[in-house]
């Protein structure tokens, strides 16, 4: 193979992840062309539980903080949280261009006001939409997903055409009539595609994911059968779902009652914005419901996860302050549980059933109360099909989705060297149609608590972990400055190990061993310091705790000299 | 209804659980006829990640331990943790006898040896033993699960048949020709049953569960199809599926290692009793294992649930000391995550793709290398079938199990009125034919922490999980005992909150606010205390703390006067 940067004169296109592969969530794809950089997305992603403490994963983007002159705008396929959720604390270190359809907009808007963060940077496009950034013409098409307003972006460089799809699947009786431009894309495939970058979460699931209407004919089967109350959960995303319980409230004759901070956040958005159309007087405010006659009532609330303070969750252990689940209510979960959350799910649905009501739940095809917004097998072939890439990249997923997904790219006939499984910061340089991973760049999780991004690292997390195990024991000795004497006992104070009035005993005979512990040095010929004091400590009182009680406390001397 | 405790002379039928209802797991059941006690089962669970630092959960006893003269034995169904993970615990608050069959008794006794307890207690029986309990004759009957050597249990009291089925499926063509014993079943329930206790776990689950045998004619095409190594994963006690893996390397000409301290122990205890038939020299060492040719090779070993320290999970990072998966090599998981086990299974997968195993997983009907151990609906309708009760109490499961049990118990025949979903100890007291719900005995949560059962409540896990999400902040304030003058400047320590060496600023900060705190309390007219200047910094010191970091740290200020 050439030397793909042998040509020191001619510049070359230059792709990457800086979040989004061997991972779900954290989306953030970069491609250079020269003096020009395009960046792709600009998601968070949830901890996992060994993260104590921390409130979101973000993108490190010191790379681009390094180039920032050179970048020419972020583009935003859609407007969920794993593409979205890190702009605030991105545009806080750069202050560059954000791109993105009307919808997906509104949403980020809504996220930078929370943030006290003007939103100037956003420019709003189409999907037909024609732009210039740098050198670069960039074009888009229509795609859909389990939001609306969701695009596909085409960069045509010198090199060649680098698409990447966003998330995709290929909806053809969409709810809201907007059809995947399956035209465009057949078009820009026509037209010669150097790279592909398309989404592999589905990669793993055979066929083809079914449609989004299909899930509203379920709603309006349930709708029409329930006789008392129906509470409905999904993602407040889902704007064409949401669209759908509307339009099944308004055939049964229901008004409306709204619970959750973001089901009341995207629907006004969407509403003001034209992607959802709720007919005047059917929003019923929480006070008006409550004298509604059961049967003329449906709450669409948040809480499809289980998660511990969403509406549905409090509608369930009866802690709403506003409504409550009587026995004959119908309660639908027009949702999955992400890996993850099945224990909370579980949960809910128990309470839900102690209360009495009828409970439709298990998503997919099971219920059909739900359908992925990810294309399947034979959508992401599709896809492939239609863009003919001379390179692929998987990306969007853990590593076995992309690895399925490179299964799938040979079988529609993509050369098997010609695809690349990248890790986040792993570049890809393409020059004269060869292609050779080259260097790496910084790529890593920053970690978000509260204000602080990046100061909560291992030794803090080492420590909290630590700590929610078996507690803290602090002892605090207090010395004679003049000749180390102990000025009185050790005082012994624990948190989060034993209880106290259970443990006299215990925590007297840790004091006398630090009494000991100092005498023993004190008669010892040698020099002695703290420190030396801090580990004997340690060792004698870690030692005799673990004896009595196999557990391992974090020890904490704290000298005082006066 | 009769008063039914109306006669006093006459003994009534009391039937009550300490565990297994409204949960998944820490099995406990009590039957009581006059002065004769009975306990069925003795289980532990597992905590969730709510119960920092907690090891184990088991029933709460002090019910039995008041009445430990009156208890004839302590029955166990079968060798499983939720029923028999809490024995070694009560037996030593509790000098009673157990009865189990061989292999049940066999896992026991390990259990017993671990913790030095001795064995003198367990009695052996078989399904057709009989025997007198007080003056209760107890019989048993064969059934199928994931683990051999299961029974029934029907118990003859004067007010009638009390039967509690354990864990069950009808396999009718089991592995190993262990048949569930549906004549002795039928004869039971035509002699008559007052109540069943029934297990629930797949009651929401349609149709019949699959024979174990499917799973051994899939893991045999497994075995023919694999041209390198096979690791093959389930739950150690299953013991059928561990003797269908053995036959198919013997078909295979393929030797076995055993690869995690639970496959091991188990395959032991089975095979020295004879529930295992495993062909002289099948086994090999790990140090002969990897000299032979990988097509030679079959491992067999823990970790189906993606514990982080099972040999799997090794092996899937490499980190086994002993052997490695290499590009080629199968890994079959012939098991389901259980619920809340999702991400870690996943993680495991994950890696094994990485290393370029072929996997194949997915559990259920997805596979076929996974059947439940549980019997679906169709198998709760027969046995209730079988057994006719007059009244009917759903167990093993939590509500919305019992629920749908209900519903099952109700299709085939039950009065409603004569089914009762109990709580963990609320009373069923039954006399002349009538049943009544009465009292509640304590019935909670004993945690287990290291040696300590019961020492750790509610203040020190809530201490715990604050400790884990924002760490520690302790300062030290020396005062002198004269005038309560501050002798040195504040010491402020901090663990799990944020890394020091970043905020400097911050904490000479806190120690500032300290100072001023003590010396706006001496310049007021008010007398003041030590718990006066303790609330004063803890709220000036998190007030400030939050303002900047937006995180609420434990403050812990100790005083000390010299």
């Amino acid at each position: 193979m050439n030397q793909a940067h042998s040509s020191q004169a001619k510049p070359m296109l230059s792709v990457f992840a800086l979040g989004g592969v061997y991972e779900i969530g954290k989306n953030m794809y970069v491609a250079q062309y020269g003096d020009d950089i395009i960046v792709i997305d600009c998601g968070s992603k949830f901890p996992d539980e060994s993260l104590l403490g921390i409130d979101l994963i973000i993108p490190d983007v010191s790379y681009l903080k390094e180039r920032s002159e050179q970048i020419r705008a972020l583009i935003i396929t859609h407007g969920h949280e794993d593409h979205i959720g890190a702009i605030p604390y991105i545009l806080r270190q750069l202050d560059i261009p954000v791109y993105g359809t009307p919808l997906t907009l509104g949403l980020i808007r809504g996220k930078l006001k929370e943030h006290g963060i003007s939103d100037k940077n956003l420019h709003t496009i189409q999907p037909d939409s024609e732009i210039t950034l740098g050198k670069l013409p960039v074009a888009f098409f229509r795609t859909n997903h389990s939001i609306p307003d969701c695009v596909g972006i085409s960069i045509r460089t010198p090199e060649g055409t680098v698409v990447h799809t966003g998330d995709f699947k290929f909806d053809l009786s969409p709810a809201n009539g907007q059809f995947p431009d399956l035209h465009k894309m057949a078009r820009i495939g026509e037209q010669g595609v150097l790279l592909l970058l398309s989404e592999s979460t589905n990669a793993e699931r055979p066929g083809f994911t079914p449609s989004e209407r299909m899930v509203g004919e379920r709603i309006e089967e349930a709708f029409q059968r329930a006789r008392n109350a129906i509470f409905l959960t999904t993602f407040a995303s889902n704007v064409n779902r949401v669209q759908q319980v509307v339009d099944a409230a308004m055939l049964t004759n229901r008004r409306l009652l709204l619970l959750g901070r973001s089901m009341v956040n995207v629907v006004k958005v969407a509403s003001d914005l034209g992607y959802l159309n709720i007919p005047e007087g059917m929003i019923v405010e929480p006070k008006e419901a409550a004298n509604l006659p059961r049967e003329r009532l449906a709450v669409l609330c948040t809480g499809s996860q289980g998660e511990p303070l969403a509406a549905l969750s409090r509608l369930a252990t009866s802690t709403h302050p506003l409504i409550s689940i009587e026995p004959g209510d119908t309660v639908i979960f027009a949702s999955s549980p992400i890996p993850g959350n099945e224990k909370n799910v579980s949960a809910t649905l128990d309470h839900l059933y102690l209360l009495g009501a009828n409970v439709i739940h298990g998503g997919g095809s099971a219920t059909g109360m739900h359908v992925s917004g990810h294309g399947s097998q034979e959508e992401l072939k599709l896809m492939l099909a239609l863009m003919k890439p001379r390179f692929f990249v998987p990306i969007h997923g853990e590593y076995r989705m992309l690895h399925h997904h490179r299964q799938l790219a040979e079988s529609v006939g993509v050369d098997r060297e010609n695809i690349f499984i990248m890790k986040n910061g792993e570049i890809l340089d393409i020059q004269d149609q060869q292609a050779v991973r080259t260097r790496q760049v910084p790529a890593g999780n920053m970690l978000v608590d509260g204000f602080g991004i990046g100061d909560v690292g291992n030794i803090v997390l080492r420590d909290r972990r630590h700590l929610s195990e078996d507690g803290i024991l602090i002892v605090v000795i207090t010395l004679s400055s003049q000749d180390s004497e102990l000025l009185s006992d050790p005082d012994v104070i624990t948190r989060g190990f034993v209880y106290v009035r259970e443990s006299e005993g215990l925590l007297n005979e840790v004091s006398r061993l630090v009494i000991f512990a100092v005498e023993e040095l004190q008669r010892s010929d040698q020099d002695w310091n703290w420190s030396m004091l801090k580990t004997k400590v340690k060792d004698s009182i870690g030692g005799f705790l673990y004896a009595k009680t196999k557990r391992r406390p974090m020890i904490l001397p704290i000298i005082i000299e006066v």
